[in-house]
């Protein structure tokens, strides 16, 4: 194993994760590695919370990750209490309880776009980093870092951090090596363009540049990922996929989207891997993938030569899909890019590249609002993560739900979100069990038509309908028609008589 | 005046501007040049209205521009009922009402990012282009366009119509050539980096690639600009321009901004200009701006020696100012350049030179999300503007209003914006003529603090605190506490009373 400890002058920082978790002191703002469940470090900070069960010591930190993090971390450090604020975004469920108040001390949770998080950090937003804890699958001969599955903002991170501690995973293949491409921009005023033109174009470095002077401790760690299950689609969720499947053909027949033109965003869950067979099915070929996040379907893709090229900030996979891809590594190398997510994630890449974005909502609003995070616009699930950064820049923005919830009781198409991720101005197409609503070019009031007609369930038409016409009747047809005293009144009603369903006799 | 049309083919394609009219035919999609009341065609759009008015033609179009126009279009045409869609912006009067119900036959409206409606226009959202209208002050020998005050989408509007129409303007001056900086990117999958890295480089034309064959008229027109005037800043103008500064100052001396390192992009109006004044006596000096308009304020900053550049894609400034500039053309040739607003408002851009946004709101919630568009949620003002543009890809975005409306009857500050044009994710700064709040790095709940206690008027932060507090009880310190039921209690009671004040006794 010695050889994954490349740098002479570190192999005497070697030292347990118990030494290690010392040097994070209570108060510290804690930068990690990873991106999702994928890529963080987990002997460390399993460490740090063994001192704090125990009452050896009591900490609670600032926690800065790429995305969310496996359960080593958030789900560990929130039932203990030890994070006083968490950026950029959450899919545990302890965090997520403690952050929506059942922490005694409070989380102060700032959910913010993935793609912004790096520049963020390095504008001073969220202070000063204190120490780095970087999951590695090697550190080479110069110090620097080789990542394991997942990239995420780990790069700012090193160059912004007082110390960095480093947990060589030796359950992640070193050849891994390679797969990565880091590329730290230059700051205002001297950054240039990101050369990157291609889905498959390299434009960086294959490591995370440290040194060997910044890292304090080395830390072997032999803990496998604790992968999320992934859940074969049920029969809603492939209808689902079916209609984005069914519009990206017609955009096919109409010219506007050869296949493998341009590359596809695909979020996480069952339903982006059942539009993954789908469009396999659909015969569409030579596709590639500019995206957050590799899911097992994407390997499939490759697998059955669908699938050219993928390009992600993490490989998030099942512990099968991981299994299968670590034994034939060999044949993905040069096919998959990790890259920061600054890059993945970036503004300029995703427009450049005219990226189809495909992004899951929480509740649309018959005007073609987005709530991607926000129960009640109140309490959130896990925020807004990476779908702004797509659906702002995309060629075509497209989000997906359910048309209900909760055994038919909640309709996911409302008169008003009850909290806004993705304006209006921001959502192409939506697309629900019961079909798709091209929204492009349509006014405000042409879109309510389509949503409610075309995505809504039928159960919920002739209530969004009445609504609709009252508040065009009272608004005199207005741009956007609402009726303020009515706008939550679905959702009243669900809080008042446990569905969002007008009785029949109404 | 024979020298404007220098392509020799096009002298025999003078017409009148009755003759021109005759070539828009009811049911046509029109893409006219021009961003705000600056560079749109005049003499076709009038005569074309008079054939209406007249009771010779019957005339319904639809109606593509770079923002809004001179009341010689949007104004003129919906007084008449002449337009059936609208992209991407408005702010005339009529128009508005129209809009919003008045039309008897609806004004389908799509409000839309102004740095994304070219590209969304040759994506093909907004359907084929019958017609381009152009104001131009010279065509080139080989028949290209030199345009006048403004670029807007005008490159690609020409590119995309089948016949053009030009509008030669002799109250434009020639000496305009050169001043435009025109760069049609490619669209994916051979799009290329901008090259653009500051605000005075130069990467495309001083033309708009046109050619003889399409052009299928040529007017003259003698028409000067109707130019929306410039009022002095009232003292709560003064305020928030004034606190603006104050927060730029807090940077300067936090090291995070260097007078001249990144540029403003500065908004429309008084208090615009009334920051820029402060700019200038808080000892700002090489200043640059890279916005969507210029006005008078940049000029005087560039005359007074603290602004070296600007970048835009209008000249938009009051009758005094357009004089001035014109009468010391020269003095402003190489530091002000009008690009394509694909260019001046391009997320790319934006984000690499580190834009410091400067927007105004309608209304802000106590969690940060903004409405710039919609009154309660459903009238619509003017439209998002390129703020989104700016606000989503600024280094530091900056979002301002008065505390109050309408004698203090209205709050801009309410518990949950009717209508979210910008999302909590996208404001940094909300500034009132009380103060600023400074929400980077901060949780929703950490953000009420602040903009209540510094942003909303007194009068209306006894009533905010109660409505917070309550919230975060009924919530349990959720995420983002809100009380469904009264979410748009000051809107209601200010449709009900005159006021959204509580009553004192409460």
């Amino acid at each position: 194993m010695g050889e994954r400890i490349r740098c002479p002058a570190l192999k005497d920082r070697v030292m347990t994760a118990d030494q290690a978790a010392l040097l994070i002191e209570s108060g510290m703002t804690v930068a990690v590695s990873g991106f999702t469940p994928s890529g963080n470090p987990k002997a460390v900070p399993l460490a740090l919370a063994e001192q704090v069960r125990s009452g050896r010591r009591r900490v609670r930190v600032n926690l800065l990750s790429g995305a969310s993090t496996g359960p080593e971390i958030d789900n560990t450090w929130a039932e203990l209490d030890m994070i006083a604020r968490r950026v950029p975004y959450i899919t545990s469920t302890a965090l997520r309880r403690a952050v929506n108040g059942a922490s005694p001390e409070g989380v102060a949770y700032l959910d913010q776009h993935l793609g912004m998080t790096a520049q963020n950090a390095r504008y001073g937003f969220y202070g000063p980093i204190d120490v780095a804890v970087v999951e590695a699958v090697a550190i080479t001969e110069a110090g620097d870092i080789i990542p394991s599955t997942a990239v995420g903002c780990t790069q700012t991170y090193v160059a912004l951090a007082k110390k960095v501690i480093v947990e060589i995973n030796t359950v992640q293949p070193e050849g891994l090596e390679g797969f990565h491409d880091i590329y730290l921009p230059a700051d205002p005023p001297d950054r240039q363009p990101i050369p990157l033109t291609a889905v498959d174009q390299r434009i960086g470095r294959p490591y995370i540049a440290c040194g060997p002077d910044k890292i304090a401790a080395v830390v072997w760690c032999d803990m496998a990922v604790k992968p999320r299950p992934l859940a074969a689609p049920d029969e809603t969720s492939q209808r689902i996929a079916d209609n984005i499947v069914s519009f990206l053909e017609a955009e096919r027949a109409a010219g506007r989207l050869s296949a493998g033109q341009v590359p596809l965003q695909s979020g996480v869950g069952s339903v982006a891997n059942a539009v993954l067979v789908g469009l396999e099915n659909a015969g569409f070929r030579h596709l590639a993938f500019y995206s957050e996040v590799i899911q097992d379907g994407v390997i499939k893709l490759m697998d059955a030569g669908c699938c050219d090229m993928a390009s992600a900030t993490s490989l998030s996979m099942s512990r099968e899909g991981m299994t299968h891809f670590v034994q034939n590594l060999e044949d993905y190398r040069g096919r998959i890019i990790l890259r920061d997510s600054e890059i993945s994630n970036g503004a300029e890449i995703i427009r450049r590249l005219g990226v189809i974005a495909m992004n899951t909502a929480v509740e649309a609003d018959i005007y073609g609002n987005v709530n991607s995070s926000q129960m009640n616009g109140t309490s959130i699930y896990n925020g807004i993560g990476g779908s702004g950064d797509y659906a702002r820049n995309s060629s075509v923005s497209i989000f997906m739900t359910a048309s209900t919830a909760k055994g038919g009781t909640i309709s996911s198409i409302v008169p008003m979100a009850t909290h806004v991720d993705h304006t209006e101005h921001d959502v192409d197409v939506l697309v629900t069990e019961q079909g798709y609503a091209d929204l492009r070019g349509r006014s405000p009031k042409e879109r309510a038509a389509l949503i409610i007609e075309n995505c809504a369930h039928p159960a919920y038409r002739p209530q969004l309908r009445r609504y609709f016409e009252r508040a065009c009747a009272a608004t005199h047809g207005a741009q956007t028609p609402q009726l303020l005293e009515e706008a939550f009144s679905f959702h009243l009603r669900y809080k008042n008589t446990g569905s969002m369903l007008e009785p029949a006799e109404e």
